[in-house]
């Protein structure tokens, strides 16, 4: 059965994270790791929200970290489903990082993961499309397509490589 | 010197939390401390945004628990700034936690949350007023100084029972 | 089948904790969320020891957070059940810390919380009656009762007040 | 000065993780943000041996999970600097998940991160050059050339489409 | 200056944990691992206490684990300085497994760890002594004497057998 | 069915660890537990290995620490079975620590630890035997069996005493 196509903001997911010491490196900077952490969680919740259904983490797009986020300061995460494609649905996330002693907020990253619905037996279930209705939306929707076909292109590529990375390798390591 | 007094809404603060299993009892259901946590961590972070200050929890009305929370379910939280006292400042953190699967949602809490802001020497220090604009921010206003009296008068209360119990148990205990 | 009544000390649970850096805030205090975290597992378990079964937190009561608990601190908490009232228990918990390098302790809260007993399919189940032996436990006894009723007052109120904001608010906000 | 450049293998780390229940959603399966989290720890651990300095993450190239990691599983990652450009360093993690009851292993991902070098001023300082040896290690370090030009590429096409954006949204959005 | 002899009550610590999913195994087991780290900060705090400083682990005795603990039960931890020998403490833990639905308690352990006491500088500083008072303290007093000096002929072998083994390998292995 | 015998290098697992914040104690020194933690966990993966089984810990023998670990350092950890027992097994796991500024090594401690394998029902199931190969591996197969017997020893020990103690303090203390 066709599940009737939904809205972007109808998945949108804010989640706001104190960083705290638990979070911070040495230096008392935010991990990179807690910050890919806290997009997969954000991420999840809206392609959950999407499709009503448990979503699995099948990619992530390049993350470019934009100078050190520092302890007790505040990040927000934005996410929503730029578009959905059969079982799966790209997710867009903000990030802001706000300074609360200043007030002063920066954009650090804007990261796009891929995600899988899986039915009760752990299978890929299909998802409803996505409408876009402003034309952030829409522009979102279109480059979406484009990440994809650039991904599926990359992973051939990876794919191809690895074949003949293994195929190398055989016999010169145990 | 005096802080410009600032609205509610400078102050607002959305988290989502996403029930994982280290976040549950043995029976799957949300740790009431759990919920807890994130309520006074969403709170700190509304009070640390109206008056760009390290803030501490200063007390926290009754939390009524209504009904389980379960693992995968979403939990969100909405605080901000009722109104300010000096150097005090009672947040109002309203709980909805929402079924990925069905879509309901529902409100499990409104907690009452006061905090003190300090200053780098540790110190309380004065933060701004609090301009109160839409009808319900009005109500809220009003609300939060009736709700700062009761806790005086309770805790003037129990500063007196207590001081009471321990003259009582004095000579009784070890 | 009606349970033998029990005493108080038969739920009496003593927990300690050390603050540890996981624990505090960026000024190195203990979070508020942090010991609200404790507070719920100890009365949880004191609750847990009277009624032999899985207890979930029903209600906590007003918490003052009188002057902050440093790192490297020792939080002591004494829990038992002030009294049963059918499928519920109210469970008083103080809190004292103590300061290893000066000896020097303070009690800084006591907490009153609700549990309700649950079955193995989630519903709330009957638990033995407390029969208080000590003039300490008598007068914890007839407080359980007071502060019950004014629980309950305050719940009936609160449901009141949101019945008549929800009211309020229909039509004007999404 | 110049440091003596160092070899591929003396900034080897290898990791192994238990998959423990605080690490798996509510299907029983490794978060995808847990698994990067770790990716991000070791490959900031080899950086560290190579260059004898506190390693901040810049970015971290597309992750793509292939099929679940299960509760009870081993994850086995391998990490070491495949090049270093002046002050930053691209390091390759291998991820192997081996299922301890059929002691069958998987690789389930190679991933590419870039680390930055901070001295004690939180600045960037210069790390040695990587010696390639062996011929895998040489066709490393010309693919870490190739994907770091890639990355610039991407980053800039982001950073216009950015300012773009951030222009166009200007006026359309508080 | 030579500190006043203290009693062993007053360093008595009683800790108590509820086994939470986080806690447990793949099989809902409490970890091994898990309750070293309990042992090791009751003990901790105990040696605290008596010499009010902070300590750091010397050495834990052989630990044996007498049977599964499960999930929802409660560990009970029981801590006290047996003796103390100039800047070191041995301090005794009696583990207790309590099972909240039958209300069965068994002791599952008994460890013995020793601290050392530090300044502010890092360096070891005398702690006061122990005056045992009941005949169970002076039986403890007396084993931890014994045990001490079977811990030193033990360390002085290991140190011995590794110097042979080091010399063994050299040579043999990078 | 016996299982074919297997070889010591099957089993071997290395982890490493960086110290983070949430690592230490309030000096910024590795605790000592959580090093007990690692040690365990890292154990229990060699064990596992080896068996193809999940394991649990029956006894960790006298672990001595060298020394203070400090907030930024690495911690590697190596393991493998030592000899098998029927149902358990006897593993090693030797700790070095690394100053990634100064790559300075050094060995803080070799723990023995000992497992046994359970099969679905939570019953002690046999293993394969161990093969050593190396004259290493030869010396530890038979320590191995040295320490076995003075661990069964000094249990018989410690369970005699206990009875006695048990038998002494009964009538003594509630």
């Amino acid at each position: 059965m066709q599940k009737r196509p939904k809205k972007v903001k109808e998945s949108q997911i804010e989640m706001t994270e104190l960083v705290l010491p638990n979070d911070t490196n040495q230096l008392g900077n935010l991990m990179g790791g807690r910050l890919m952490h806290w997009l997969d969680i954000c991420a999840a919740m809206a392609a959950g929200k999407h499709s009503s259904r448990v979503c699995v983490t099948a990619s992530v797009d390049e993350i470019n970290f934009l100078g050190p986020v520092k302890l007790g300061q505040v990040v927000h995460l934005y996410a929503s489903v730029n578009r959905a494609f059969h079982t799966s649905m790209e997710v867009g996330v903000r990030v802001i990082v706000e300074d609360i002693h200043t007030g002063y907020s920066r954009h650090v990253n804007t990261g796009y993961l891929t995600f899988v619905a899986l039915d009760e037996t752990g299978r890929g279930v299909q998802v409803p499309e996505i409408t876009p209705v402003t034309s952030d939306e829409k522009r979102r929707y279109e480059a979406a397509f484009t990440r994809r076909n650039a991904r599926l292109n990359r992973r051939r590529e990876i794919e191809a490589n690895e074949a003949a990375r293994l195929k190398a390798e055989t016999g010169k390591k145990k």
